[in-house]
């Protein structure tokens, strides 16, 4: 595979400078035209030691406006990361609709270097290719442009390379300590990232084999290949008909039961029988906390629910469990102009609990398949796509050991009313509603349909939906707060026995 | 000075419920009012364990609209934390204009708990509370609305309560393993405590003084305060008329001479030589930046200077010296949504490097009185104190340690002129130049009396300025890495000493 790449090309630095300026000059319109446009573009350099990975992430700054390049290499991960599932990382440092990010060392790091040194076996390898393949298919999806180079080096030339470094005296220090040791190491990362390649290489996230011994040669190669990349994404995203904002949800099947048909909304217990029960379940989650503190087994809980069916209360309930610097509540709303400029996800990603922590979501991600659905803010293809990429990133979650767990709060529409009436009656209650809670209030059937669309998709043995009838707000905080405390418990179980 | 909060202050459950209606409405409607405002709210709660500060804040949630309140308490800081300044984590989650921070657990908490366990001396005890007191300046001079409680307990109420507690089967899980020891430190904290109110008390940031044993009382005590000091602070800032936005650069002082008059630009050597001296330099910092990382010993440099004074170049020769995943390029331009909605100094905390790191800022943070202060967007009051806050801001850099370097490069304008021209007439640069380019240069006198401004007030001895000569590219290379190796290394030194 790699031999392509270790046939001695290169440019003579006449030719070099006879491309050059034309190179530069399409680079730059090319990055213009790209501002205007509605997505990002990642660059990934990965490679041998030495290729010209950190000289062509200097060059593709040179030659376009750095403002708007992001470039980032990373090495071992630090505390925060580790507690976090592998991509958060880099999730927090994807750039913008209208930039360039340049990853050296990126997302293929660890899995090729841990293949390449025996660490993990096959299975685990390609468990991790087939994640960043997921990784990528999302952001592809949603319109980025991926370019990943393979700057390669025989091992003959990585040595000439390394020989001639350590020769000058002004070099040297080029020559890191476990330089050589990499080098010994050439002929398994070449056999680990022949696998990398023909797993990873899509029409949309394609890779490129760049020959990197010459400097002149790989430069014009890379420079090329950004510049016909962009061009024709530009051209293809620009012709690519939005299409119509059509919700698919045909009146006829309005009236069709749902998952929500019929739900029991009998309390289980009296009033005061259930503040006790709730009294027993917060202090039974804070012992249970306690230990998953210890152990570093974070928490995640998504409320949604129909307007006005006790979130808030429910939230505060639970969140009294908890110690308050282990806790985070975040209400979502509408995204801020960073958070617009990131694929939809960013913003959740970005709000993920440490180890040990717990983060309490008010309103989720599944606004995607809720109200943007409904509302026609997300294209049916994009809220479409959505129950897969919501299904994807509940999978990393719950892999990395988090606790998920998915609330749906049900209330019919005549506790909705009276709830509604009362808080308009209420004096302190009556910012709490909206004109906006009439107008979904309107649009009930519709919004039956996509939360019966969304359980019936996104609940997962690994991450299911729990229902929670709320007529009852005392029955429903008791259940909230045992459901919580029945996953952490097992979570704590699993972990003990393995 | 805690006397008159041992009383025995409390309302009956029928008093309480008599007030509360009101009183939440009140918040509700002040709250509203806020987020048209252009300030945040800020709430600290610190106190006596046991003496409400949660319940408080959960009440502050349950009164007012949540979504526009961020409730932030702390415990041990993380590494990513540790390698900051320690008040990084508390700038990172500061409310926006308009909404209401809640912090338990402050920026007071570290020293009070140190002084008290008698871990600091007063000498040191006294150096953290200046530090507050100049972060809750700054934040009160943008507007923000400060207000600290000091939530009470008596030695012998907090024993009642611990008892009470431990006797409840239900309510034994909130008594923490390590309650009774605090409860024996009681004497220590009240007087470490007496002497952060006493120090930190100021008009624009004030402490009140809350009975914290009875919890009908503490609330409305509380949120009878809340509501009183946001209406107040809302019709203040209201009433605060908008000065002139008049530059105070008065044209017949355009001509004098100025910081930047008859900087030699001869250069030391020959351009081949440069070219040497600079390779030399590189080598040099890249062996010192690794003892650095090793120790880890952090680096920022900022760059100023004129348009096309060669910034972006100067900038990648001193990157190069850098592993890749240890230098981050931050360029400043317009501050994003997120960034206008806080302290105007937000956006440079939140990109401090990591311990060992190295940032390297494409302009600053003297954006402020620079063309902050010649195009008029920032008041003259704006930029005049925003030379104490830069310097407050670069102190707590340096006393963490933080290697500091700013550069200014001066070319002349006739080298200005050539080199736009040379721009303009070369099409992969043409993009460099643009319209804003040519106004500035027209306002050349203006710049140059706030460039002589800002070297003059924040040029410290910890902080330096170097004025660097760059009508010869190369010099102006060599010098520059020269420079954040020379500091470096005598950080390098000192910490070897020390």
């Amino acid at each position: 595979m790699f031999r392509g790449a270790e046939v001695g090309r290169l440019l003579s630095d006449d030719d070099f400078k006879a491309v050059e300026p034309e190179l530069r000059l399409e680079l730059v319109q090319a990055q213009q035209a790209l501002r205007d446009a509605t997505f990002p573009v990642i660059i990934v350099l990965e490679g041998i030691e030495g290729a010209g990975q950190r000289e062509v992430a200097n060059l593709l700054n040179r030659w376009m406006d750095p403002r708007f390049i992001v470039t980032r290499a990373y090495t071992h991960p630090t505390d925060e990361e580790r507690e976090r599932p592998e991509l958060w990382r880099y999730w927090a440092s994807l750039p913008e609709r209208g930039k360039i990010g340049v990853f050296q060392r990126s997302w293929y790091e660890r899995p090729l270097e841990e293949h390449a040194r025996s660490r993990s076996d096959d299975a685990r390898f390609e468990d991790a290719l087939r994640r960043i393949a997921a990784f990528e298919e999302l952001l592809t999806d949603d319109g980025a442009l991926i370019l990943k180079f393979w700057m390669h080096l025989s091992q003959a030339a990585q040595q000439e390379r390394l020989e001639r470094l350590q020769a000058d005296p002004l070099e040297a220090w080029r020559v890191r300590p476990d330089a050589w040791e990499v080098w010994e190491r050439h002929p398994h990362l070449v056999a680990s990232a022949e696998r990398v390649l023909t797993r990873t290489h899509t029409a949309a996230a394609p890779w490129f084999l760049i020959e990197g011994a010459d400097a002149n040669y790989r430069a014009v190669a890379v420079g090329t290949q950004v510049r016909d990349s962009i061009r024709s994404h530009i051209q293809r995203s620009a012709s690519r008909e939005r299409t119509s904002t059509e919700t698919g949800s045909a009146p006829a099947l309005a009236h069709q039961p749902t998952l929500l048909t019929g739900i029991d909304q009998t309390p289980p217990a009296s009033k005061k029988a259930l503040k006790r029960q709730l009294r027993e379940q917060q202090a039974r989650l804070a012992l249970l906390q306690r230990r998953a503190s210890a152990q570093g087994i974070s928490t995640i809980v998504g409320f949604q629910g129909w307007d006005a069916a006790g979130k808030g209360g429910a939230i505060k309930r639970l969140a009294e469990a908890y110690e308050a610097h282990e806790v985070r509540i975040h209400p979502i709303g509408a995204p801020s102009d960073e958070e617009k400029a990131q694929h939809w996800l960013w913003r959740f990603w970005r709000r993920l609990p440490r180890a040990g922590h717990a983060a309490i979501f008010d309103r989720t991600w599944y606004g995607r398949v809720l109200v943007e659905r409904v509302e026609g803010f997300a294209m049916p293809t994009e809220w479409m796509r959505a129950y897969t990429e919501i299904n994807h990133f509940e999978d990393v979650l719950v892999e990395h050991g988090i606790v998920l767990v998915k609330l749906w709060l049900h209330i019919t529409p005549d506790e909705q009313l009276r709830r509604f009436e009362d808080r308009r009656n209420t004096p302190w209650k009556a910012w709490k509603l909206t004109d906006d809670d009439w107008r979904n209030r309107e649009k009930w059937p519709l919004y039956e349909r996509a939360v019966h669309d969304m359980v019936e998709r996104t609940s997962t043995a690994r991450a299911p939906w729990t229902l929670v009838p709320a007529n009852s707000k005392h029955a429903a905080r008791v259940q909230i707060v045992r459901t919580v405390a029945d996953r952490l418990e097992s979570a704590l179980c699993r972990a003990s026995a393995g």
